[in-house]
Order: structure tokens, then C-alpha cells, then sequence
């Protein structure tokens, strides 16, 4: 894997990562595609749209269909039918997430399945194991993060924990020069934990550098001090990733900060949900002001969506239940994410990203 | 609207309706859009299958979004955004599904919404009137179906009764030259009921004369006879719509016995429901037969989900209850109806349809 810088402006910066599957530009969004599918796309609209990565969940492929099934398909490629790059996380948020049905030892996280039940041990060597049968170009690490709020001495035991399964990751990732892997910086919302996971895990060379265990609950002025406290621990000629981010307003501050890759469930759960992301703000189209509202959801927006059909069918469509709100609210969100990016990677390279910040973040407070 | 009758072999025929939205092919299949959406559909995908006509219910679209939105919206054709040919069925026969939820009486039928529980009286007016706000380019008169056994009397009442709103209907739509209405033939499983049906409704110059009130059940050899039966007594010069038929089996068999349109939710339905249509038969794709299947739904389709995608991936769609499995199979299902009537349409053309219909048959046994 490679990574070019392209351009700065501030902290700001623009770049292209290349890996096996081809290359993408960075600040870049990575729309999540947890059971190898982005819900409710195809593959050929999310071309359409210009998405040039995605990201899929080691833990939910893991249970189902299960690595042997992914890999005999000839990898989680041409399983799913994408031919562009893809991320695979670990399954440690994942596991942290299912509280009361895990169990965390140095060892590794035994586990029960949300599934069926059933019992697992999913090791720092398993999970790597693992994203090398599913075969995507970046994989992660496996960490455990802590909740919002954890006190020092959890947070600190699941830091240190963290840092040396990164080691076993790394150990158990040599041979594999196909696939890139990501460390995780964690330390919770202690910025002493975190300058010492962010210096313990740049030792160990990694091919690009992600914050994890954030977006957790947390208040965002808390989000943007660890970034800014972490920024210079993160070594500049390496991607960053800032993992779970996030609303369309974070993705600008943390462009700002630095970061260079995001991901996030909001522009498709919320899609499925009533909610579309328009150029000033967010509209609940559930809402009955948009029964008769007979103009397109975002009059700036250029989508098939958006040329088409009106915020009056689109509710009937969710009061309907149709398939096809979950649909339309989905690609034009993306479209609609995939534009800011664009947008902001195109206002850096001009030298004009704090003008477009300003001025962003002006257009949001009519509706946010 | 006009009918022109391309070419016949036996009974079976080949022709083009000009409506006010553009022409279509007969014999064609219509895809149904309940709600106004074929589901899990867009727009462009219908067009890409090549798919000239659907059908909408106005039933459904009369409890909601409720036909003055509609109206407000443009017209159905604008509110769901398709350019192409729309038929709107009256309600008749979803009405006539509300068991215990209705009321018949000489004026119409009163019934409680299936929605919201508010009592509704739909009358053959109405319902005309309903179906001249939406705007469609074909409406259907207001009937009133019989369930399958019933016996004479309660058959002889309904169907004397439909044949007099079909008068009502025919007065009510007078002065709509944009909008072709057709009479359907009612007489339930009588033959003598069904003969004194299409003569009655015959003398009152629709546009088209559907044969209503059947695949509720009975048998299929009784459907074909009733078709038989009926086909002298049904002008050629006007399309002939078979209202809720079939399998791929049954539109050959309806296509061989004069019978030039047809609608059906099988292949939608059946979709989302994990069943598909090949050449040979369909597939339940749930089956864990095809977990570690890497090939194509059906190797001898070319459409976009068997060039790209694999058994075992739309198996593990539908496992994770994933939006893409209803997608895939619906768009796969829909191509394979359309280009089965696109074959029958060039086999009739080329005067070898008796051939191709006792081939189509001996494939189909090799899976049902």
C-alpha cells in the first residue's frame, strides 16, 4: 500500500492511497458494508455514486457466512462483486459491543454470537487470520475499547491490553504484502493513555494509523481535543483514520484536524430511517410537512434522487413502507457524503478549505 | 388508445396499445406497483429491463396518500415518476379480499380500511372518478369478484351485479378521451355465468375486455377452460387482459389461448421471498443447497445480477435479511418475465410458438 501526499492547507491535507484493488483519495469516506453488502446498494450504484472504498465486519462475516465460505468464493472481492478496495474491521468493536456476553482475557475476547448463541475466542492471531481469508486491502488491528466514561484504571488496562495485542497483530501479519495493516490507537478519553498508545503503537510500523474508540457517546469537544492532543503523534507520511465519524459537520473538523479517513453508518441507517442529508442540514421525511411538498429533497443536489422524485413521494413511500424509501434516502445520502468529500478535497487543493469550513458550518445552523 | 394486431398464430397473438403515454407490445406483462412503486424497484431499473407498462392499485393509493395528492402531484405519472403506460385497477378485487370487512349493496361496497379502520363507501362512480384523479392511461371498471367454490346463486347476484356498474362505470367515464377503460367479464367458475357476462359487457364498447375473477384458487385446468370458453366471445380488434395471472407456466399457456395482458406479483412477490425464476424452474434461494454455490442464478440469463452476482452470496443475503436479496431477485425475476414475453412475442412473429411452447414445458419439468 501506498500513500502520496497531494496537498495541505493548515492541517488539512489531500492525498491518494493505493493498494491492490486500486487507489483512492483521501480525505475519503468509506460508506460500511457490515454483512458485505452497503445496505440496500448495489454495487453498480455505489460506482455510479464515485465510492472508491468501502468497509466490511470481520466479526459479522466471521459468523456468517463464515471466512472458509468468503474465501472459497475467491475472497470477499468477488464475493460481494467489488472490485475496488475494502477495508475489513476486526470485530474488536464489535465484541466490545455486546455487553454482558463477552469475556476479555489477555489471551484474547471469548464471546457469545448475536446469532445463535454459540460460544467463540476470537485472539489478536484469529482476527488477523480471519481478514486474511475475507482478503481486503486494509485490514485492522484487534483492540478493545472502553466506554464513555471509563475511569483511568479500566481505561488503562484496556489501553496497555490493546497495545500488546497491536504486537501480536503485527507478528502476525508479516508475510502478507498484499494487504495493508492498520494500527489503533485507543487511552479512551484520557490524553495520557492516548499519547502513550499513539507512542507505543507508531513504534510499530504500520502502514497507516487510525484513532478507534471514539464516537462512543462521547460530547465532540471531547472528540476534536483527543484528535488535536494525537495529531502530532501520528506520523504524517501514513493515512489517518479516524474510525465511526461520522455527521457531515465532524467530517469537516476532522478534515481540519487532519484525519484522512472516515467511516460511518449515518448516511444509510439513518437513510433507512426517514432522514436525508440536504446541503443545509438534515430532514426528517417521516414528518408531515413534507406531505404535499412537491420539490426535490435537496433543491442544490444533483442525484438521480433528487432529480426525480419529490419529498411527497418519498414520505408516502416511508409511510408505505416501500423498500425503495430505504432505497432513495440511501444513495442520496451517499451521493450526497461522497459530494462533501469531493467537495472538501477540491477546496484544499485551491488553498480555500477554511473559507469552505466557515462557511459550511454557516449553511448548517438554519436547520441544525 | 389503439390496438393494432401485428401477427397471430393459432390463438395466440402479437400486438402494440398506443396509449396517451407511449405504446406497448402484447402479449405483455405488466408488473404491479402496488402503492406506487413496483417494489424494491426504481424507475430506471424498470427501464433498463425494458419494461413498458405497470400497474397500480387504486385501492391502496386512494386510502393513501389519497387520490387528491395525487392529483395535486401531477398525476400518478409524475408523483412516482414514470413516463410509460400505467393501468389502475378499480379496487374491486382488493375490496373483495377485505372478507368480513365489507359490505355489498346495489349502490357499492362498504368497507373498512385495512390502514386505519375508517369506514369507506366505494361506488362504481367513485371508483372511476378515483381512478380519473390518479390520471392512469388504462382504468379498470368496478367489479365485484366471487371467491373459488362459490356456488350459482351467490355467483349469478355478484356477477349480474357487475355487469350492471359496469353501465354505471362506462356512464361515469364519457367525456375522458385520454383515458382507456376497459370491462371485465365476471360469471365466477360457470361457464353458462361467464358466456352471459362477456355478452353484456361486450355491447358496451370498452376499449378492452379483461377476464376477471380468476388464480383465486381454483384449479388450473379450470382457468383454461373458462379462457376457452370465453376467447369467441371476446372482440379481436380489443387487447385482452387476463387480470392476476401467473407463472411463467400460465402466461404461455394464457399467450397460446388468445390472451394479450397480464399482471401478476409473482415475480416481485416470489422475490422478496427468496424464490427465482430460471429457464428450467425456480429455486428457492434460502435452500441451503446452494450455501457453497458459486455460480450464477441461471447460467442461460444474461441480466445484471447473473453476470455478476453468485447463489451463495444471494443465499447469504437472504440469511442476514439484507435489502439487496429482495432487490437482486426482484430485478432477476422481473428480466426473466420480460424477456419470456419478449420470446413469445418474436416465436409468434416467426410462426413457431407451438414449438416453442411444448419446448418451454418439457424444460419447466426438469424443476417442478
Amino acid at each position: 500500500m501506498e500513500f502520496e501526499l497531494l496537498g495541505q492547507e493548515g492541517e488539512a491535507r489531500r492525498g491518494r492511497v493505493t493498494t491492490a484493488h486500486g487507489s483512492f483519495e483521501t480525505p475519503a469516506f468509506i460508506p460500511v458494508a457490515t454483512q458485505g453488502t452497503v445496505k440496500a446498494m448495489t454495487r453498480a450504484e455505489l460506482c455510479d455514486i464515485g465510492i472508491e472504498i468501502i468497509l466490511s465486519n470481520a466479526y459479522h462475516l466471521y459468523l456468517r457466512p463464515g471466512p472458509e465460505l468468503v474465501r472459497a468464493a475467491g475472497g470477499l472481492h468477488r464475493f460481494m462483486a467489488w472490485s475496488r478496495p475494502i477495508l475489513t474491521d476486526s470485530g474488536g468493536y464489535q465484541v466490545f459491543s455486546l455487553e454482558g456476553l463477552r469475556k476479555v482475557t489477555e489471551e484474547g475476547v471469548t464471546f457469545r454470537s448475536h446469532l445463535d448463541g454459540s460460544e467463540h475466542l476470537l485472539t489478536p492471531e484469529h482476527a488477523i487470520e480471519v481478514q486474511q481469508m475475507l482478503g481486503a486491502d486494509i485490514i485492522m488491528c484487534f483492540d478493545q475499547p472502553v466506554a464513555y466514561p471509563s475511569d483511568r484504571a479500566v481505561t488503562e488496562v484496556a489501553t496497555e491490553r490493546s497495545d500488546r495485542w497491536a504486537e501480536r497483530c503485527r507478528a502476525a501479519h508479516q508475510d502478507n504484502e498484499g494487504q495493508a495493516l492498520f494500527g489503533i490507537i485507543q487511552g479512551g478519553f484520557d490524553l495520557g493513555l492516548r499519547a502513550e498508545s499513539a507512542r507505543r503503537i507508531t513504534t510499530l510500523d504500520f502502514d497507516g494509523y487510525a484513532l478507534g474508540g471514539l464516537s462512543v457517546g462521547e460530547p465532540r469537544p471531547v472528540t476534536y481535543e483527543i484528535i488535536d492532543h494525537l495529531l502530532p503523534l501520528m506520523p504524517a507520511h501514513c493515512p489517518r483514520y479516524l474510525m465511526g465519524v461520522g455527521t457531515p459537520a465532524e467530517l469537516v473538523e476532522a478534515v481540519a484536524r487532519g484525519m484522512d479517513m472516515f467511516d460511518c453508518v449515518l448516511p444509510t441507517r439513518l437513510g433507512r430511517n426517514g432522514c436525508v442529508f440536504i446541503s443545509t442540514g438534515r430532514l426528517n421525511m417521516k414528518n408531515a410537512q413534507y406531505q404535499e411538498d412537491f420539490g426535490p429533497l435537496d433543491p442544490a443536489c444533483g442525484c438521480e434522487v433528487c432529480r426525480h422524485h419529490s419529498r411527497a413521494y418519498l414520505r408516502h413511500l416511508y409511510k408505505a413502507g416501500e423498500i425503495l424509501a430505504a432505497r432513495l434516502a440511501t444513495y442520496h445520502n451517499l451521493y450526497y457524503y461522497l459530494g462533501l468529500m469531493t467537495e472538501m478535497r477540491a477546496q484544499i487543493a485551491a488553498g480555500r478549505f477554511e473559507e469552505f469550513r466557515r462557511q459550511f458550518h454557516a449553511r448548517q445552523e438554519v436547520l441544525e
